[in-house]
């Protein structure tokens, strides 16, 4: 049956009293939440403000704090919701005033690499550093060749995200090793620096920036993401012979600074102490928008409230909505939101995360303690029926970083799922801006949400 | 199980004599074919050819020859494929070199409006024409109106796509009567002109054009796209009191002009009397580069014989690529290929096409004459649990346009259907050009069809 016909059976079947079923108002309700979406959302409008007006906002920034007096603004405007911000600290990493260059000098010329520090790294010396380049495949390839062959190099990790992976977020895992550890690898054997190729199956000229992570036991050294044309060129090079290459950047650590998290919450009548989250990261790399990762789960998680407020549902459980701060770079504010919860003995019943990009949903991915996992998800399976129409289908495996620290109070962790082959388009660059958001794919995902969040909240997991 | 963890028990039963099935067989040829065209695909680079060199391709143009010389080659350059092509002839419609102008003048200032003639209209008289405007939501409204109110005016059609539908197609089958058929329907009352909101949800820029049809026995007139911002703006204007509108369009027919479909193929070694066709359509409106429509289905359909080819597959039955000539204004591509295939006497087996956009596959739909439909329905069905970890459902209602008319031969038709939500920010316009198609997407569009081609040409249908 269409949809059309299916709301008109609905529609009738609602107008004789005694013959509605409850799945037939779930339908209609869910039906509601997605016409609410689509025809009166305020997620573009929203997301629109938060990129143009607060883009670039890594925690700790002056646009972080901008961003989160937006953003409870936006909450506060929500008739029924006490919004309200939690304290969090967080290490602020700024890049620095000049230009991050890097290039390599030849008789022949310059050719300039598009670079792009790494979240958390070191910089340079302030003259730079001048050095051969080694090209690695990986973090094992830097161990065999030992001190001898990388002490004193810039080792380069090239090894590209494997295009053949179905699911972008896969490859991303299977490559991002060197961009979170390889800095640190390369300094346990000597390297002065390290270059990364960018995290996307994509040839372009964006770099991608991320989280690095080092040892604290060791020296650390500057790691700089290349774009994968950059990377290409610089192999090719290499193939050819020896390669010196300059790099000179001047990211810093500033030390810890406010950065609170953004919560807003609609209390529930029958059950308040079950708590069912909505949220994503407020917090964005400092280049570009911060549109996918994570603008958009914000403001979906926001426009939950907003669709359920709207459409005058009264929540039987707690509905709260959590931006959470530094997540790109520490994980502070998932972290002091489940300490702080832990401490008070709150129960979340189900945390639902976006934090895969505002794409078309594609279904969602759950995750729970083994002890209650099966029965959740039995549970939640009910429910497929009513969302499938929609495009959207359940697996298991899933939350998400923020949200995973919630799971020792045995709740159910969800993951939003869109579809993922555009994500690595923008991740983490200087082109992850409003206009590579779809608005009907970002009102797709808030509803896919609001959808779920109803139903965990008319009739629990458990 | 993940799918590197299926792969691998696959390839372990694989080298186990007497333990693979068919399904396993199955599976790993269809993971093969994804990762041929994810990881050495050739539609990428095919298509940038195809939009760069050849875009704005309209039946009959200097440009869509060019491009039914570029397929040609293409497909021709592939190991075992015959191309050759399909005389077709075609009314060749052209938009004229002068500036298409719709303009509100008044002592106030003049506002000009973006706009596209639709396919096939005819143009405004040389110095064009100014009538006051009269907006009408639908074709019935016109008639209700009446010739008295509707005499002498240029009529505008505004009713919106429904953002509420899930699926853009859904929304554009509920408002595209206003294109196709309003222009004729305000000439049988005496209009002088219609304009017509474009056919997007997005509020944007962009006149969308596509085709209009007249009634032969009545007077025409002209009809012509304008953005859905300026359809805003205008009865913004006209709820303030009459408005007055200049239009001058210079289009005309340019009669019949010889406009071949391109076809390649592979003989069956077992039943070549069984075609199994899969294409799209080779010409584009005149503006933009046809990327999406459907530059982006003609690359999918020829990738399916490179990639069939180059994993050194034997087809059993004759697989067939079609490249359809003028789908966008006359169809006759399409029916020039049945009426030759039926004086053959030959039997399409099935047929796919690929014409909804070059965007991230979700499935097919199915779609025979009643007769067989359940019989080829059940089959097939026996195949989704190969395809589901794709991301690929299966649904009732397929084919296209261009394969409509082989209906008649009792075969399986099928639609490719990718996510529909962008689809129509591009659709006939200026922005359907390379730089909006994601190459993943349409890489697994590809894949898609290869991997339900290797299924009917293994397994048949009946």
């Amino acid at each position: 049956m269409s949809r059309p016909l299916i709301l008109l059976f609905l529609i009738v079947t609602a107008l004789m009293p005694g013959q509605t079923t409850c799945q037939d108002d779930d339908a209609l309700m869910i039906s509601r939440i997605h016409d609410e979406s689509l025809g009166n959302g305020r997620s573009w409008k929203w997301l629109t403000g938060l990129c143009t007006r607060h883009g670039g906002r890594i925690a700790g920034s002056h646009a972080y704090l901008e961003a989160t007096d937006y953003t409870a603004g936006l909450l506060a405007g929500i008739p029924g919701v006490r919004a309200y911000k939690q304290d969090c600290q967080a290490d602020h990493w700024i890049r620095g005033d000049h230009e991050e260059v890097v290039i390599k000098k030849s008789k022949a010329g310059k050719l300039k690499l598009k670079a792009l520090s790494l979240g958390n790294s070191v910089a340079t010396p302030p003259g730079g550093v001048t050095a051969e380049v080694i090209e690695v495949k990986s973090l094992d390839e830097v161990e065999k060749l030992g001190r001898e062959k990388i002490s004193g190099k810039i080792v380069f990790y090239n090894r590209p995200m494997d295009p053949t992976k179905i699911r972008t977020f896969s490859a991303y895992g299977g490559a991002a090793d060197q961009r979170v550890y390889g800095p640190a690898k390369a300094a346990e054997y000597g390297a002065v620096a390290a270059l990364v190729r960018s995290m996307t199956t994509q040839a372009d000229d964006f770099p991608h920036t991320g989280v690095t992570v080092y040892k604290d036991s060791l020296n650390k050294i500057p790691g700089i993401a290349i774009s994968t044309n950059d990377a290409d060129r610089l192999s090719n090079l290499l193939s050819q012979g020896p390669v010196h290459i300059y790099c000179r950047t001047n990211c810093r650590q500033e030390g810890k600074k406010p950065a609170p998290t953004v919560i807003g919450e609609i209390r529930g009548s029958e059950f308040p102490d079950e708590i069912i989250l909505v949220g994503g990261h407020l917090d964005s790399w400092d280049v570009g928008q911060g549109a996918h990762d994570d603008g958009a789960g914000c403001i979906q998680s926001a426009e939950v409230l907003r669709i359920l407020t709207t459409l005058g549902y009264k929540p039987k459980r707690t509905i709260r909505c959590v931006l959470f701060s530094n997540e790109e770079n520490g994980l502070a504010g998932g972290k002091t939101y489940a300490a702080e919860s832990n401490r008070k003995g709150e129960f979340h019943l189900a945390a639902i995360e976006s934090d895969a990009g505002g794409f078309s949903p594609r279904g969602f991915g759950f995750d729970a303690d083994t002890s209650v996992f099966k029965t959740y998800y039995r549970n939640v399976s009910k429910w497929l029926p009513l969302l499938e129409s929609y495009g959207l289908q359940f697996e298991t495996g899933g939350g998400g970083a923020d949200i995973g620290p919630l799971k020792s109070q045995k709740g159910l962790l969800v993951g939003l799922r869109p579809d993922s082959q555009r994500y690595f388009d923008f991740h983490h660059t200087a082109n992850d801006r409003i206009e590579n958001v779809n608005r009907r794919e970002l009102e797709l995902g808030a509803a896919a949400m609001a959808s779920l969040v109803f139903l965990i909240d008319k009739y629990g997991i458990k």
